[in-house]
């Protein structure tokens, strides 16, 4: 019989699926995987290619190489941009729109093409944590910005055609439904407890230790146990703060080790799969209020939506966050 | 500039991304594709095989043939079956879930293993919708059912490896809460404007006459405003009907040719792209109130969903829908 979970952010429902049980194993990636070169001339984040990238938004050194390390500029195809204006328009009796008013920048991880976070040492992935900030804390400033969404799509089912190893940053100039949704269950289980909801969440996963893959000072790593696919896992702070723009330099340094090893033992355990991850925080005006906790969210791309899920929103993930938990648990890396 | 539209249904915001801009014939599928046989005597649903599938729970007979044309039965790896409860459970003091209760069903559209609904005669497609209304008004009744989702994943990308033409229906122990989301919106708008939300939807898209496909005596086909991807298509039916089990025999007629018409019409112009559908319906009980209108999505798999979408629920769709409805329009079917 399947076991039907409430995912307690979203009161999302998700259907765990054991008649067709998979393994943790099932889902190593089994594609012939063409070695990728450390360099690649055509490559517009390659070294040597900067002058075709739009203006640097942010570039750090590498003090041993004298080189960028990290870079950031807009993206050339930008989703929004920074013209026009927030009023809303009609079409005709009913449609509703707006400019697409915002910023895309894009981040390079790194300069060589081949390096993904997960083969990085824990500096060079401060680094990108550290430009994740500073642009976060330039963009959120912008008067028509209400939100700052980072993220990471990396490989073609995670919805990137380019290797070279990068991040994202969308503000968008207004909260979404999604994020709008999610802010106000937390904030009614704030209401209700006096307490942050996934503060609680983190402590009571600690404390059941079945689906912990990782604890470290500052941060706990766990599948959430309404997993919408199988190897969703999240990462969050044990020190309580709503807005990732106000993480420490010892969280940031803390936080790159445990990315790393996190998204390390993904790379080993499923054979480099493809994956999503988002920073998660509040919109802009909630930093101080106490309900909500900035995290990551990691999801590796194992499996396609279908009309059940699009049609319903039910997720069906069918291997219990329990087995992928251990499996990864398990799993040494260095 | 790109422009940021509402979908008014949801309450959901999506970019059209013009600097990304596509055209329509972008979207062709340029996969290779190898010949599918009409037999195949692997195949589980195929002639032949009967004997290997679960009890059936309806089957309709061929006259010409003598044989069945169309026939659904359990699913053999159902996401939720009848056994179990729908008390909610606890895990420690914060996790909620249900048993899976519920019904899973496979509906085989066809004994040819290689003859999909966009290829078939409309009376053959009419046997498929009729499947669907007989099996939704039975499951409907079931005492722990609050929701039949009827759907159809088409192409490993849309999420099913198995090619012989089917579709399935699962019936849930609950609303989800994207359902639930949907019908607040529909009946806040009931209440303030006395109409439905979709009818006036359909009526609006009839009179700016930009996005409507096709338009039938009793059916309306667009691409809706505020596509959530490229060639996102809804049916609407001209009469009010909340219910799909509702649905009277001169409509079922006119769907089937309706939708042979506009599938077809997908599979020339994009070339046999993978796609989902979906029939939305009301919850039972909500079969008598005047806000929800039922009506068919079909959902083309034509882009990957990345990390902005899933971290943000702000979809970024490449092509405007006027441009893909103006594509569609004026393909030539037979």
């Amino acid at each position: 019989m399947s076991e039907i979970r409430q995912d307690i952010t979203t009161e999302e429902w998700v259907i765990m699926a054991k008649a067709r049980g998979k393994r943790p194993h099932d889902f190593v990636n089994r594609h012939m995987t063409t070695p990728v070169p450390a360099f690649l001339s055509s490559c517009p984040f390659c070294p040597g290619n900067e002058k075709g990238t739009p203006e640097e938004t942010l570039a750090y050194l590498n003090k041993k190489t004298g080189r960028w390390q990290v870079r950031s500029f807009a993206n050339r195809y930008p989703a929004l941009s920074s013209e026009g204006s927030r009023k809303r328009i009609k079409e005709g009796e009913l449609f509703v729109s707006m400019d697409g008013v915002g910023v895309h920048e894009v981040i390079v991880e790194g300069p060589v093409h081949n390096k993904v976070l997960a083969l990085m040492e824990d500096e060079e992935v401060e680094a990108v944590l550290r430009a994740y900030r500073e642009r976060y804390n330039v963009l959120i400033q912008l008067p028509f910005v209400q939100l700052v969404i980072i993220f990471k799509n990396h490989g073609a089912s995670a919805g990137t055609s380019l290797e070279h190893p990068h991040s994202q940053l969308i503000a968008t100039p207004l909260v979404p439904r999604y994020v709008r949704m999610q802010c106000n269950v937390a904030t009614r289980y704030y209401d209700d407890n006096g307490s942050c909801l996934l503060t609680d969440i983190t402590a009571e996963e600690l404390r059941l230790a079945k689906r912990v893959v990782m604890e470290t000072d500052k941060f706990v790593v766990f599948h959430p146990f309404a997993s919408h696919s199988p190897f969703e896992t999240w990462i969050t702070p044990k020190r309580y703060e709503a807005c990732f723009g106000n993480v420490t330099d010892d969280e940031l340094k803390e936080l790159s080790h445990t990315l790393r090893i996190t998204l390390l033992k993904l790379y080993t355990g499923l054979n480099n799969p493809d994956f999503n991850y988002v920073i998660s925080t509040v919109p802009k005006g909630d930093e101080e209020n106490g309900y909500f906790l900035w995290h990551m969210r990691i999801i590796p791309r194992l499996t396609d939506l279908a009309g059940f899920e699009i049609g319903s929103g039910i997720h069906i993930n069918t291997t219990l966050p329990e087995e992928t938990a251990s499996f990864i648990r398990e799993l040494a890396v260095e």
